[in-house]
């Protein structure tokens, strides 16, 4: 299912890439995944019994999804790209993800939604980490 | 990579599913990938030469990526639903679909990035057919 | 502070208004203070000691959230609009909001924050049924 | 049309308040509008003949809309906030409303719509700027 993302990104008319096209596939993967999962935990969080000891989880499940859905949304776009804009969000996306990822581990063994919000974030934190550093290498660059 | 989002949905604390949990996992695979498609489709639109002619497609572009984009929020939630404003925003949904991807499919001789947004735009206005029909089929009835 | 938004309207290059410019600078100004406010209710229900029974108040508040914030971003864009797909956009913004409406109604004597809601989502379904039947109206029509 | 935001700000039940209310109110509302109006410079962009020439024009008022858009939904939850994640959020939309606002400028002569939307860029980097000042500002403190 992930390879739209791929064959779209290759069919772009510029042919210049700021990020090694394998990177921004996965990150916007897993972006999109972890702003479902993220979206779909703040939902179960507001559906348990102890909801009262769940506000913090459905509060950084929220705000992770809000910032991981925008992140997808610029990484996206391929042309004409403001690199310390890119730099910027994709900077708040993890820590958003590290955030949320935490909380969740922290309420992983009572909540199995929380288990596997907390894997995605921590996988989207680093695809975000790949791409950062890759936008940091000059292209050509070792 | 979808399996997180079938995983997620499963893990969810309320047993009472309103819709088909396969359908769902699929709608909301498809709505993401729409989204992430319709924005790169609009980028790259925008990048090419023939720019002043693809204006109606990248408006449309941008119109089903956000649509796409906030049907899958609710779809996500699984609790307390309100049938009739799923129905209305997956609807709202597959209009936006069908434009677009008439639209693409009108380029896509032209443009491979038109071609994949149209395929996508496609498989994602089903997929939310396939949700609809199911919305509308009363639980446990044939 | 609403005048940025019909500044902007008035300086767009397309003569052509689908929409009478009042109606759209007003049902914008309201779809926008809807996405903040049901936002804040939402946030506001999940740190009231009675969350529990405030937890479909918190649900219809965000999708509410989430289908005004993409309403109010169609409606934003004045050139090449597709009639059918901003009907469908503001036909479920209107569900939206009234369902919405209805619950923190329901909760007015009891949280402010809910009776602000109330109000807001009650005055932006009408201010988007108002553009609705301006759509409706065939140009240079009675 | 901001009283709603203010009203709404108060009747929250978390009685501690990270950030200076009026200051928030004020962000919040300029975040909405310069959503809005980003939204709109790009499609009127679009429409424009020299639609060539303004690409990165069109792309930077997409990426800001969307980071606007983002911001204030964080924003506009009170309770249980990240501080770090706030203003990593706060940060990457005054680096957009930056790049947004100056390359606005540099068409403000020739397009209205640019005009408006670097002032707005403009008071929306400013008022975010004032609620990162105040989050480093220790409570109780000068």
């Amino acid at each position: 299912m992930s390879e739209p993302t791929a064959t779209m990104l290759q069919s772009h008319p510029d042919p210049l890439a700021d990020i090694e096209p394998d990177l921004r596939a996965r990150a916007l993967d897993l972006l999109m995944h972890c702003a479902t999962v993220c979206t779909s935990c703040a939902d179960a969080c507001l559906a348990e019994e102890n909801v009262a000891e769940l506000r913090r989880c459905a509060r950084l499940d929220l705000d992770c999804a809000d910032v991981c859905r925008t992140a997808a949304t610029i990484l996206a776009r391929q042309s004409r790209t403001d690199p310390s804009l890119l730099r910027a969000v994709i900077e708040a996306c993890i820590v958003a993800c590290r955030s949320c990822g935490e909380e969740c581990r922290a309420h992983a063994g009572m909540h199995r939604h929380c288990r596997v919000c907390a894997e995605v974030c921590e996988q989207c934190a680093e695809a975000c980490d790949a791409v950062l550093r890759d936008l940091a290498t000059p292209v050509g660059g070792t």
